[in-house]
């Protein structure tokens, strides 16, 4: 169980460390300086558990008193700053580790929603949101339509992990088996989509075609 | 009582629907794929409430604990993307019942506030954050400016309700009737500013003409 | 102690009216009507200060329940509305008002973090968020990047001014002498850095040079 816990955090640090990492790198792509290096990078590991928590009566929000997602933030600003080099050699594993990012915070934050007493309707919009908020907020931030709502099997990807997470709870699964299997359906959904480009349907197409 | 509570119920679905409907509708335009559609729709449709729900205290939000809502919102997003000649017909109609969203969604706001015990200010603004909030989300995702703060008589029109309601409060009158009277006068305001073109004022151009 | 206060009291409603002015500036600028007006004015003057109570708790926040800060937002928005040669004729004091609004701000969002019994980390973050959160919100509604992100020393002068306060608080240093301190570095620092042109900075230079 300790070292369950143990592995978890390491997962979620991971998950903040990535998700620090995209944000740095786009916000220093749009050329904003140090601060807004920083605060991009802290929005898109932050964001979505913040909005989670305020949602679920969290108070303060994790994102805000934990010394440790901080420090993680910082770390990636100063790589991104610094290093740039390095981080552009990473870039096939970032998008990896930013899956692996996606698919820890689905379920952890449909877990902790649950844990909060809270129906699984909540837990897997939450679940979602804990996911894909920050990188929302990167994109509005930055000025554009949110990413995930234009193309690729993402925030879809994310919703598989927490429904997941919330049947096994239904079915009273052991909490331990049913997180890896979510965690793994997640993160698989989504590098098999980035592997074969599978994107959701749009519908905007047929309709400059006048929807005939 | 019941059968107005019903009555409520039934506006506040329908009010939802339409927002969601007008969200959805806006998403397919910008192209976005199928998830982008159902976040917009769900957005416009709930997030008003959400934030409302936040600011008084009422957690977890009702749009994400309510699955009636998300009923609604799927619907609306299924409608969008498969029967998008239906929706194009009902065009005037669809204003029609985002006017009616707008009166219902000023009201239930204002109301709720005030059943939280908050004070008369709070139960304005945020009957009006309740009605406009998700049409300012959305167009904040579709990254332009809110709408509703360059044309047209629309947040006014939810202040004029919002206003009433609380009016009728610290005059003691019996809530059911208050909270039709101003459910009429917005949905009025509103109908009669899209059938004049009544704007309000705004005073950019002058300056364009160098503050004469 | 309450000559202290209501120091206080009067440097807090006017940096909420200067922030109202700059909004309602620059949504005057963006050609907005009268609500849009008003709205970004709010959002500017108490954006930043309902961020920072939802997450410590405050509810409702402070920014919908007090009167005098709706009547400052309104003062503002009637003087960008009908007089705006005045507005213009005060734009060096306005920044200088503005570098004040910042500086408590910073102080006072970071101090309501500790007596709200929260920690340090959260009070720096917060103090920030009450000091730039309503500029940022302006940027997102008028649709372009945050300017703090992009230039110059706003949200760090900010960042300093709420570092001092909470270290002050470590110390037990007296409660006003520090806020004092931590009010005029803050400025000072800000007004310095408009004086003298001080920019952070910022990486996206190099990199359109392929990063030599």
């Amino acid at each position: 169980m300790n070292s369950t816990s143990t592995i978890y955090s390491f997962l979620d640090l991971l998950g903040t460390f990535v998700f620090a990492l995209s944000g740095a790198v786009a916000a220093r792509q749009k050329q904003l300086d140090m601060f807004g290096i920083f605060s991009i990078a802290f929005s898109v590991a932050c964001g979505g558990g913040i909005i989670r928590d305020l949602c679920i009566g969290a108070i303060p929000p994790a994102g805000l008193t934990d010394w440790r997602y901080l420090v993680m933030v910082l770390l990636a600003s100063v790589i991104t700053m610094g290093f740039y080099r390095v981080v552009n050699v990473f870039n096939q594993p970032v998008l990896i580790f930013d899956a692996l990012g996606l698919s820890v915070f689905a379920v952890t934050g449909a877990r902790k929603a649950i844990f909060f007493g809270h129906n699984y309707e909540v837990a897997v919009l939450l679940g979602m949101v804990t996911a894909v908020g920050g990188g929302v907020i990167r994109d509005i931030l930055l000025n554009r339509i949110p990413v995930i709502m234009t193309k690729e099997i993402y925030a879809s990807a994310a919703m598989v992990g927490a429904i997941i997470v919330v049947g096994g709870e239904y079915l009273r699964y052991p909490k331990e088996i049913v997180a890896i299997v979510a965690i793994v359906s997640c993160f698989g959904l989504r590098f098999l989509s980035l592997h074969f480009h599978w994107d959701l349907p749009s519908f905007g197409d047929q309709e400059k075609g006048k929807t005939k």
